[in-house]
């Protein structure tokens, strides 16, 4: 690491200019939050592995700024050249930079590797001080990483109707409309998921994330997308040429874009006319009187927003958000479908374990309170440990129909490691399991029919009264959002205080948002929505149709963390009276396993929500029943067995 | 009428330039909700007394733009030569003037009843076609008002620190610190609270709002007050040149702007040095380098701005808004006084409203729930109707200990009109009680201690189940939100909901805000904090020693309208933990008086709710005893009873 760092200044002082510091994202190309093995270029430079951080080398200093789910781990993973930049608490980079390096210094940045919206900000920024956003022309740390995970050829997959519901012709359709409402001759598209749900494909080029490395462009008459061409098979060739999608090389993005913004971009003679082109032979560029071209601020990169004339380009987000984010009724049924499947096999996997925790470590289990009565006796069994749990739970998940890989690293988390939010277990450093201490599990899969993500948090033995409280708190939140009803027009920043409440009674809160929108057989995280203490500019209302997850918690550091995550649909609400006409809505829950009643503080309850939670627990029995043998649901109906105070 | 805006197009057609139309808002030179009757232009022009809405004057037309609370009112009121406009469904008067005026137009405006945010905002929407505000010499108003009301010479009061609490001095002192670190020479003080509220000062010159028409002007080192000097007794000057104001008059504050735009401002010779500027002789110009003026642009005049350099303002929010909303311990003191002796004359106002509704209409009164026996029999005897009843309200206000007016309109309003929510009655039209309807009333007083508004929503016959339905919602969500405890740092929009999640669930709603911060003998409604369902720039998080009022209502066009309101004082919370260290709040009720038990559907209360609601009560019936008779006394142990399910 330390040779890493010399060999990025000695680069940054031979660049022309030379750079008084060198920006090093997380993020590729095309903004992911999860990236493939070669785009780990900030992990590489620091050590840290965590999902979101940004590395700051200055001629004399490393910094790392992360946010509150990662410290912990950052803290752990950084070595004493690096200095951790704790997001909320220390100055943001912008900020940071501006103040810090020297009057006129030159800020490298790769600049396939930010956004236009970071980019923007930073020169806002550093003007002041007459500091200069330096693009790089290469990455530098490419050129230092000589280990650097070669290119995968991961074939594109053609994903079927039968799973997207809605076709490539209809997607293109409404969004050559909003391209015209929006006055544009045409549209950039970066991220990675929007490329995958408009032309319904898929593929492996990054873990967790079924998407292909790509981007596309949209006009009013033809489409493109870039990529590297080994990775389409003759036959998804023909299906992209069907619908009149040139398929060009995965660099041919940067030039395109100049020849879309001067109006010379022309599809290739070997595309089929789409319905649209048809007309005027789908071989000229495009005859309108637009020429604004859309790119989405957030997603698109700075070094193809360079190619366009600023006068020229609606920064806006993409339409393909909310069009992604509003399911069809395909992707409902597929997303209800793959829940089911999983909830199968994390209430499997419940089963296996509580067997495990009695049987290795003397446990009393998930029904009694008890201490644990022969703990010691597992030395000379097989241990239990955060990742071994972990992967026997993936094993029931893979044994599901259309299982196609988790959609995140999995969180398995035994006592104080579940204060960390976003704890991620590797198999040497791990924790072994102990009865004695809370287990927090969130995780989630990629289905062909639809991607999930649930957490449960439990107890083997025998939790104290504060644990129980909190879990309470937690639960009472958690059933508060999900049993919401509320009108058109809301959006998630409103509802989140719903989920907190209950913990602000006792002065208890978490530091993270409380849901985020799922995709279909996509992206786990995805929005425009989400549901946030923080308003966000682009926090679009909730509307029918949309997923997302209802996700509170509380986290003791050194101690405990307790987390209860569920996939909500919004739905329109049969409500008895519909006062100003708005529609209200409410959530239907699709996620499927119980929540542990001996960690529930009955008292604590309303009849309200003990009436939710035996709903709840009912519906869980009957819908999971199918997919478990016999003992699997005789455990279940003890654990959904109606609550009464 | 007619001939009043035939009066105001011929002056707009002589004017230089000539205009194409002018606009009347409804705001005095002080940007003031509450106006003298000489300030009330835009009622005189258009006829409708609502006390928001903005009239627009055109060669050939008229309209007037209003807020939800008053589209009946406004429908009721104005002439056929008026057009009203609906604010949150007609387009915002802006960018109907940018859209409907000419190209080129000149849109005539008295810049001193426009603040600058306002003026700003036109200006911007009417450079696409180069439409200009013309800022006229004169008000066009006055010039046509033959029988404005004359200039009222009402004293100016010195506020004694008995009940002010803090001295000329310490605030002076902390505004001085506000100013410094602003990088400001000075700031000019044009809302009439805040000046009252800066020199200990209370006057008469606006109904309802013990303010005195003044400005004030404050630097580093000097301070000025600008107003009517007849207003101003021997005994007042000296305490003001005591702490080293310097008297001006009202209108020199225009020149006196300048002045300090271009550091010549000095303080009159007469006026004693404050211990800042004794150092100084207290009688130069400014000696700082700081060259900034600080303008609030919610409450300056636009008038006042044109003096200034541009360059060289902070337009911010005054720093008096939030010092003054954080009440010092002599204001909550008084503050819950206050509200003590206004409880005690609701009550008594309840017992004699029971006994009358039962005597004349034969109602079954505050706690049975029969159907009126004996309807008719009231033709002989004294009618009461909802002026006849709230001037016995305010009869009952007026006996008690610092009483010194009302602080508002009361809005006495009997079945369908309780669904107007700003209804205003008038005794000529007003209707007459009905033992069949619910009947609202949201009033408030002004007593030397403080400043009380309340709502209670009560039935002296039978209320049909709907009625109680949405009489316990909206209950649900007044204790909700006074009930909850929230961190530091959390605003008034994310509290909001939890007023209306309970409405919601059946799909109701109210369309107007749930809180606003009270004064300490000063308006009614003061910043900068709100409870709102919409997110607002200005909305500051909520902060211990702030009051805020808990208002959610249900209103159902041609029924009936239902609010619950009392005044909260936010306090520190002894939570059992701290997350985060952040601090938790929550809210103290200090308004007293019962809700009625027959409106509550019982069976739609939790616990908690139910908990909150016998404490409360038992609380009103002690802490109000000592100012009623014996009957009342009985009246009220009755009506506060424990309730148990």
């Amino acid at each position: 690491m330390a040779d890493t760092l010399a060999a990025l200044r000695s680069l940054m002082a031979s660049h022309s200019p030379p750079l008084d510091a060198l920006v090093v994202p997380s993020e590729d190309y095309h903004q992911s939050e999860y990236v493939s093995a070669r785009d780990k270029r900030r992990e590489f430079v620091s050590g840290f592995t965590g999902s979101a951080g940004l590395a700051l080398i200055t001629k004399n200093e490393a910094r790392l700024w992360t946010d509150g789910r990662y410290f912990l781990q950052a803290t752990q993973q950084l070595s004493d050249q690096w200095q951790l930049m704790r997001m909320g608490e220390d100055p943001t980079v912008d900020v940071w930079m501006a103040d810090n390096l020297p009057e006129g210094s030159a800020i490298g940045i790769d600049p396939w590797c930010a956004s236009i919206n970071t980019a923007q900000l930073w020169e806002r920024a550093f003007a002041k001080k007459q500091q200069k956003l330096v693009q790089t022309s290469t990455n530098l740390v490419d050129e230092v990483w000589n280990n650097r995970p070669p290119v995968e050829i991961n074939p594109v997959i053609v994903h079927p109707l039968e799973y997207a519901g809605r076709s490539v012709v209809d997607k293109l359709k409404d969004l050559r409309q909003k391209i015209v409402q929006g006055n544009a001759r045409g549209i950039i598209i970066s991220a990675l998921d929007e490329v995958a749900w408009l032309y319904n494909i898929r593929g492996t080029d990054v873990a967790y994330s079924p998407v292909v490395h790509a981007f596309a462009i949209v006009t009013s008459k033809s489409a493109f997308f870039y990529v590297d061409k080994r990775k389409v098979s003759a036959e998804v060739n023909s299906y992209l040429e069907e619908y009149g999608i040139a398929v060009r090389d995965y660099k041919a993005v940067s030039s395109d874009v100049a020849l879309l913004a001067s109006n010379q971009l022309k599809p290739s003679s070997t595309v089929k006319g789409t319905e649209a082109e048809k007309g005027n032979g789908g071989n000229k560029a495009e005859e309108t009187d637009n020429d604004l071209i859309w790119a989405d601020p957030g997603s698109c990169c700075y070094a193809l927003y360079s190619r366009l004339n600023p006068e020229k380009v609606i920064l806006q987000q993409s339409p393909l958000a909310l069009a992604k984010a509003l399911k069809n009724p395909v992707e409902l049924e597929g997303l209800k479908k793959a829940h089911i499947r999983d909830g199968a096999a994390v209430v499997q996997y419940l089963v296996w374990f509580d067997k495990q925790a009695q049987e290795i470590y003397g446990a009393s289990g998930f029904f009694s309170e008890g201490e644990a009565t022969d703990k010691k006796n597992h030395s000379k069994t097989a241990k239990l440990t955060e990742v071994t749990v972990s992967d026997k739970l993936e094993g029931f998940r893979a044994s599901k129909e259309n299982f196609r890989g988790l959609s995140f690293p999995t969180i398995s988390s035994v006592g104080p490691n579940a204060a960390i939010i976003h704890y991620s277990p590797e198999a040497e450093t791990c924790a072994e399991f102990d009865p004695d201490s809370i287990y927090l599990f969130d995780s989630g899969a990629q289905y062909l029919d639809g991607t999930t993500d649930i957490t449960r948090t439990v107890h083997f033995g025998k939790p104290s009264a504060h644990e129980k409280a909190c879990y309470t708190a937690v639960l009472k939140g958690h059933i508060g959002l999900g049993n919401a009803r509320f009108p058109n027009g809301t959006n998630g920043h409103a509802l989140d205080i719903l989920a907190r409440v209950p913990l602000w009674k006792s002065g208890l809160d978490y530091r993270h948002g409380t849901g985020h929108g799922i995709g279909s057989y996509l992206n786990v995280h995805e929005g425009p929505h989400l549901i946030s203490f923080r308003p966000h500019a682009r926090n679009v209302p909730l509307q029918a149709s949309m997923t997302v997850t209802d996700e509170p918690g509380y986290y003791e550091d050194g101690n405990f963390g307790i987390r209860l995550e569920n996939v909500l649909i919004v739905n329109e609400a049969d409500t008895k009276f519909n006062f100003g006409d708005k529609g209200y809505l409410q959530f239907e829950h699709i996620t499927w396993a119980p929540y542990q009643r001996k960690l529930i503080d009955l008292s604590l309850l309303v009849p309200e929500e003990l009436e939710w939670l035996n709903t709840y627990h009912s519906k869980c029995k009957d819908i999971l029943a199918p997919y478990l043998d016999e003992s699997e649901k005789a455990w279940l109906k003890k654990a959904t067995e109606p609550i009464s105070v």
